[in-house]
């Protein structure tokens, strides 16, 4: 038998990164980016696999020490910006990298505010919601992408399913009410590595829950639409939308056995299973 | 050999429900709770351990019906007073259960509002923060508690920690200049089981984030304390708070290998090892 | 307004240990041990807390390199003697510490046979079962307990739950055929810190899972305490035994609007909400 | 602006199904399969994102449904089998889906066994480990392919890692003895949709620990590599192998300010950062 290796990558992931800049009087502001950086390596790095010949592998020890070092080298607003410099570095640094991916999951700190007035240092965090980022540097260019990750949603009305398909393996009723509940996974393209990206992360997230709110929903899947493409109307600066939006249910309990009518006001709270609903809105 | 049965409890947990209160016009409003629902019932139930007799048993499964049904049947602003509910139901209802210890973990939900207008029924959620209740209900009466679980605090100033044990063990310098980063976990014991629940929760959070802000930090210790005293200051429905900070590490990376002085700007973000530091202050 | 502190402690927390052992020829095996440690003082802690003076506090990075130091200069084949090593370090080395609780979390390896033999120094992992351990020395002493965490067990025959207290909140039927999986905590608490920590847990694990397999259950109140007898007979190093066993349901999935009679074969797994059953048996 | 939806996909994920098959007598054995289910349609669903017309949607909670009927419907004794089944049945049964994409996760039960004897009907579990199936129906035919997810080994010799790139970002020295952690994770392609699955799992696991404990390591992408030939020499039901092993570091933890010389014996467990190697490996 002849086995070939067709493809192969390597890299360091789960890199935790917190960053506190400092800015001078009268502000004396801190700002804290906390980051975790997963990069991945493409190139001529055949032979560690084939002979275990690692002269031309990038340790990932030394992949970790380069997000710190060049944390500390450079100043960023984003972790797009942040996920494009380490990107290029990978690429333009050492012959044998082709290609590199970096992807940034920013945990949200919230300035904290006392009397109306944001606090210099003092932040709130603890969501699961994030921001992320994904920058690919390759023969055939630079690409970046940014995103949101876990954001929930929930509304009590103004989402109804009905007329879905009929047979035998169907027991759901049509439902005029329901509770639409989702955790929004969206990823947005840039046209441009030179975008502001923090003013299109800035325009598209209020969007996704100003038309999750106010859109009368006849299945998530047309929920989804709208939301892909008011994004695109939000910011100009991205050409795509991929969106990922799980049916988080809320069952119905049967009040019936206790002598109630079911009124929509009592649910079982599920993770499992759930809808899994996706789709990518392009400008065309 | 002979072998006692010298303690037992049993109880259903994990229960989850979403419940829906849909208020008339004008404002048609929906309020949504979701609350996880933990039960522990002791009593007369040891001829189920040693004789498998279940006569006297409240399955768990009914456990679980009672949580929807008496979440149908009764009106509650709180997990405070849907846990007092329960525990008090369990043992009122049935003589052969003496202790009940309810716990409720609410799921925080932040009403979505639209140029600055509250949506009636869309809601942001998706923070790892939570309100806690608690009540037990037995011979000796009725106590209640509340809580907070999973409040993320982080500064980047205003934390020191110096001139702690100085033996072979230590290898930390002293730290003029430290971020400081915690969970809160709060308890607080109500006097009466008729305390106004949420005007207490209300008076509570902003005043741990507040001291948290404020307090120079000598010690996590410390701040615990001055952040425990504060909560019984806030609220005289309380009389003692039961505090747990984790010292959750931002350690300061190397740069020196790399031709940089360190200067508090670039670490490494950890979850373990944590420091665990606890207190309880009580009203004297 | 006047506030105490009423009662405190603090450590480090999740600590992550993995110790390797090399035996010299002719075995040259290597043992490796994975242990996760909690360490909580307590003592005269009260002026950290209350004056931010840190001169009695011994820095929870310094216990840290404690669990690594007495883990580099002692030898020890469990984690109850790693448990009681570091408790009596902390209360013995430092006269301020009046208490020291010391749990230890061990992550379970197999050694990998191959043909039968066993390897010198490859092992596998990857369960979710543990095995404890808890020392605690104070002024009382010093007192040992060991366990097991994690340990899931399923029977597909063998359990029925009938006769349980039928009124307004059961639905659930009788039930002579139902799948029983659990996930067994236990503790057991030594008589002796001198016990053989080693011989116990051998004794005890596989009286657990036999009489989980054999006992023909009417609840599952009636094994846990089958159970915890067993393992005082198991070994005479207890005198008590501490079980908690979840019951995670297989709910059974409603085949009639398919066509087809609900025969025990078809059933949905679920986490939550489950039984949480909970008892303690001691020798007499 | 005009959007355009470009590509989109829908179905129900994490079905958690357990089956019990009864063997009749003599045996009476009991076979008990767990698995968590995901499904992906694709086909023609674009009225339902654009116009919330779902006449040719079948709804998620159907396909659960689906999950369950067939079980009951059909005879399988891998998750393999049961994934093609259902691919299989979405995209014969209904002709808007073009494509059904079913991956299968199996939750890994153990016998029991007594005095060496195979208990009929219990089980031990909890492993993280798991066995994996995905079955894609789509207009080109139909591909399985199996694997592992989970798979922790570890060994503590026969690891080296030396003479990688030296610049500016390397502080880690060569190593020449070091702890080797990491969980597999593996799917390999099966040439046939009718070849024997459960053999090939069979055959390519042991495969796996047996390389990994014996192989000595110049590199994880070594080793990996070796791991992926292997498992082809030893099915050749399958043609290619993918395998995605992270380096799971065990960090030395300096004993040098404690007065003793590093000797490989006491190492910090972590779980990140990790080096992330991949490979794919096919036969030529």
């Amino acid at each position: 038998m002849t086995a070939t290796l067709t493809a192969n990558s390597y890299g360091k992931s789960r890199v935790r990164l917190t960053k506190v800049v400092r800015h001078p009087a009268p502000s004396q502001r801190h700002d804290v980016y906390e980051f975790t950086v997963d990069i991945a390596l493409a190139g001529d790095f055949a032979d560690s696999y084939t002979a275990g010949n690692n002269t031309k592998v990038v340790a990932t020890d030394s992949q970790k020490n380069t997000v710190y070092v060049l944390a500390r080298e450079n100043d960023f607003d984003s972790p797009d910006a942040f996920a494009k410099l380490l990107a290029t570095h990978f690429v333009d640094t050492y012959p044998q990298v082709t290609g590199a991916d970096v992807r940034v999951h920013q945990t949200l700190l919230t300035r904290v505010a006392l009397e109306g007035k944001p606090h210099p240092y003092a932040f709130v965090g603890g969501s699961n919601e994030a921001r992320t980022a994904h920058c690919r540097v390759d023969a055939s260019g630079t690409r970046c992408s940014g995103g949101i990750s876990g954001l929930v949603v929930l509304k009590s009305a103004g989402s109804v399913f009905v007329d879905f398909v009929d047979d035998r393996f169907r027991t759901l009723p049509d439902t005029t009410e329901r509770i639409f509940a989702t955790t929004v996974e969206a990823n947005w393209r840039f046209t441009s590595v030179e975008a502001d990206f923090n003013a299109c992360y800035k325009a598209v997230r209020p969007v996704f829950i100003e038309v999750f709110a106010e859109h009368h929903s006849l299945a998530v899947q047309q929920t989804l639409l709208e939301m892909g493409k008011a994004a695109l109307d939000a910011s100009d600066a991205i050409d795509q939308v991929d969106l990922e939006m799980p049916n988080q249910h809320r069952v119905p309990f049967d009040l019936k056995p206790f002598g109630y009518e079911n009124d929509a006001s009592i649910f079982v709270t599920t993770d499992e299973p759930a809808g899994q609903i996706r789709g990518t809105v392009e400008r065309t």
